[in-house]
């Protein structure tokens, strides 16, 4: 199966940016590690700070036939209509929620996710293992 | 007279998202249909996912002497303060706002708009007719 | 066809009431221009300052077999359940809101339309050609 | 000068409606001791329960060159668009708002005015006072 | 005993309107039943649909000696101060009120009524069953 | 048929509880009355104090068969999700939602009902005599 | 009879202040006026920019027997608890609460006035007239 | 490992209740295959109405030495401030919150969840598989 | 005099839960110094984590003919109607709320009891220290 | 040990205001019945009208060394965020919140305490039992 | 240049009051500082705990032809309509609104400014420094 | 040291764009006159209508050693949580933040900025002077 990881604002930082939030391990060696693990799938990764080209890259993966989106919108999760109309226009392609840390934990305004009444399923706060999860919940 | 008709996320995929909702007219019908009804006005269209992009070809328009725009700013009407900055900038280059479904009739946070205070006039709710409907109020 | 253009409250006084807001072309000359334009369809005109003989109006074109109906109920746009119930309940004659000024660049209480959500769509914001624009949209 | 007492939904019960609340003078003895107190100014009065007539009493009484209005809108004081509409479009014509009871003593609903904002001013508290309170004013 | 049974605003369309929300039955067919039902009691049946003659009627139904109200207050039930400020005036008489379908399970501007506080009881929910079950309460 | 008649918390009390509030008649003396006026039918009463033993009551009433329960859930009433979800559960199992009191005219968080949604009917305010009210409904 | 006429933050730079919403006549203009207009009252003018030097002069004037206050509490009559609390406990004194625009149409936090329901009636909008006004509801 | 799967109310009638929105496999049936699945961990299931056992439950499994909770709270979620204490209060013992729908899909009520902030992660929406990826999660 | 100290939800775990917040003295210790303390009042203690069982014990001692009730609602201090309900039922039986730590200090959702407005008084903050001087208050 | 017992405004008219919500005995009595209870400590007592003064005494207090300081700060408890910024900047002097009622039971803007956050502990309802209580508490 | 450094409540206390987030320099230091760099200027310090007397130092600058005033409002920034009224009734007169701390990163009620939209500027978050820049700004 | 100076949406139509508002210097004179006033510092400048670009700038500064930015984030400072992120992200790297006009004077959604909270200051309403004091602040 062919899944799409794509990942939102500043998810590029990973590994560097608040280490003590969000973990030192970066994307790229969480990647390899689900590539190693899941040799049967072709997992896709894409990563952009532009709300509109995460759009971009969704409507790609509905349109190339990807069977899955692991999304991480980072900041675009609590502001975006953009992105919600979008995962809803994609579909059947389903789209799962993840989130690093635990959101509900954290500032008031982090706490309204705008896409989770679209996705097919959500998971939260247990490091980057929620990409993995993520990929269990859609095989 | 010339005319902007600008689209903002996810419509380019009119016809195929959601057609219960959005019907299943492509936006390229929609746009042939104007020009062959309104011979007399040169009608440019435009789609971009991104929010800034939006802003660029409004800025655009303006600058190169556009006579109206035609403005469906998708999910980001609802959000945009930055649209809505461009948009009272740009004035006195008329902008009306058009939605293809009844907004008000949809989830709560669709019925706010960020936009329509600086928009000239707002229509809403007739399918691709309120393009047509724009151009007969801009004209 | 036959359409009924109705008004709500203190609309008889256009013309002569706050022309910065509302500009001075009456009411009658507008229906003057509008039965001139559209010789093809019949148009009746109502006005009351009463909601409940709005009601009253909107039932009996129901009961008449009105193809459609411009309805610009003024005040009691943000405060009428009753009105809306009503134009629910005689679906499906279809019903255009309109609205001279943009409401939405005034106060706040007059940014919520009861009636928005059953209508089958919304015009505002282009003075009295929203009249004009309403009977294009029906017809 | 002439002089519109206008009473709203209700009023027409004084002296017999929740005598604790509004006293037992009924609004008849009340018009009388004004008409005679002040022999110099014309002193109309009108009630009416529905909304509308209200509207209607008020755009006659600019219609026909009243000097002033002294109006005690009942409960459509915190409901009627419509009405703060009339009164907007009636202007120049004054009109002053009286409340018998302390509204700001009462439920909570009761303490938003509608209206506050377009009269030239607010008496409320005075028992039937407030009548003869708004006529100094006016006058 | 002597029993008005006061409907509002669009329920004279009842039978005919939304049969999915509210039944086929009309309320002539009601009336009849209860009348057979309940010889004993005198029924007297009024509708309107304008806010103040409602008003009107309850104060007539207090002047004439009527043992209760049975009231439906559709759309007024939500918006109408001057209605709640009516039932206070005119008490003791008692005043039950009903509503046909789940106000609760419905759009969350119904869920507010500004008349319960004000009425001994209130009914709803069980069709047209509403009127019945509130003459058992009321004899 | 066979009816549940289901008390929430502090119904035990009643007759010695706030006698202002709630009248001196106990639970069990209204019982009394009730199987003796609907000999027809199997009345089963249950009170507790616990939430959860009030879903383990209806879980259990819709097991059994029972053809309607009448719900005084107390204060549970504007609190207990699990309980609306249990109501939701059983369904088709109608339930009808009683209250002793007027809860409209009391506190603030008294007037929002949880479970009014998934109810098929609401009476309240007329004391006791919601339960024979309820059991007319539900026969 | 002995009134206190008492003013509260920046009333004393009437006439100078803001004279297109507060009129150019000073405070002392008016008093003179007053003086003259009711030489059988005693008028005692007091003003302070201080929150408890204005409780102070209340306490005061109650235990000195004055017989009502005509009380212009400024920027205090929307944030002072303190000064609710204290016309609340010098009560049988009689306070009128003035204001000189018409607060309900400026800013939205003008529009609650926490002393409004403890005093026994409240005067606005009449520029300087609202103390001459307050006085006669006194007198 | 040692894990608890602790249920809260309803979801006993798992496969029987609302199965368009639960599904119909039973938990019984889940827990088998989950057992089947993790040989290598003890999985002990608990479930319960009432909210004050779901607290002695998972106060026993912190006493006794369990490694980790895989925690569906149903209703109690957005209601239970004293669940949420316990949670906290049993820490360093992991608990992982589940829920079986997108409850972010549903009513709003059902969109705040006081115990995520005090519970390691969250997982929703993918029906009964969210008790699989929770063990995977924990482990 | 007779004296329940009732402690609701987790204050079992009193000692070893969040020693940070609750400090290390345990419950029995608390109570041992109390009894040595005022050897001339007998101090019953009961602890539930189930709402309703908090309920029976409050029944219970107000038949009993206890002469007052030091309860510490934990969690259900801030959602339980109920328990308001039942502290409003069996007075004049006094309960005084006490709090160990200072709930306004901390999480939004504690700052609002819906038991402070029925119990005789409040005392919140001082640790442990807070069952002393309720007993103070009560004797 | 030196404590501070400070008044805010108006308790200086205890005993005289509003004897039914706040009792009979003056501040002085109730001040002396301290003193002879508690002869090892120093008690002084301070009473302002003014916000500003009550912070001045908070600041000089702990200048001097004072051990604890029993704060009655009546209207300001709910509108000053100056004396909550005042008690933060003193600590660690010990300040405890006292309230003669229970505040809680009132209307709805004393129900929020600005300086609950920032004193060591509240105490409220008792009468003037309250300051007993808070040096028992301090001591 | 004449100009006016205003602090407010507490601010007296710069230098040993919680200097984690106020720094530790005093307001002298800084103040010498400033009359160092700017030898042309004359730089008047004023500093009040009562909100009344900050009134009266601002209207005392505006009489005394001071050329712009530096107003750290503390506390009182946040509630005082009283102090905003004097800004506004001082105009032209310009004061520039600073903050020692980013009040923005601190509690809920610290964010709203009554007084930063009649201020000419804002500036804040620099610790004393603020008070340089805004003299930058003034000059 | 080297500064970035970060311009957001539509401030590249500053001097053009609502004259009244935003004055008439274009960016380009007021950014020559900073680098002749500021010889000793590198001022690079960049502006984007695309929020994700801007924050690609900052990763970008942040990864080339910048000493500072002076960001005026337009409209996104309002709505962009991925804005926030960011500037948390890149810290220890100080981001100060600037606005030409008072933002707190203007539209309700102007007042909350969602960055304040993560910028080491802010500075606005002095003009395009708010640069220079934001490099007078970082130098």
């Amino acid at each position: 199966m062919k899944f799409l990881i794509l990942n939102g604002p500043n998810l590029n930082l990973l590994g560097s940016r608040e280490p003590d939030v969000y973990g030192c391990e970066t994307m790229e060696a969480c990647l390899a590690g689900l590539r190693q693990r899941y040799p049967q799938h072709t997992l896709t990764a894409k990563q952009s700070n532009v709300e509109g080209e995460l759009i971009n890259y969704l409507q790609q993966a509905a349109a190339e036939g990807c069977d899955g989106v692991v999304l991480n919108a980072g900041g675009y999760t609590h502001t975006s209509v953009a992105l919600r109309d979008c995962i809803a226009a994609i579909q059947p392609l389903r789209v799962v929620e993840v989130h690093i840390s635990n959101i509900y934990a954290r500032e008031d305004f982090r706490r309204t996710s705008l896409i989770s009444a679209v996705c097919c399923g959500t998971i939260g706060g247990f490091g980057l293992d929620v990409y993995r999860l993520a990929i269990e919940a859609l095989a």
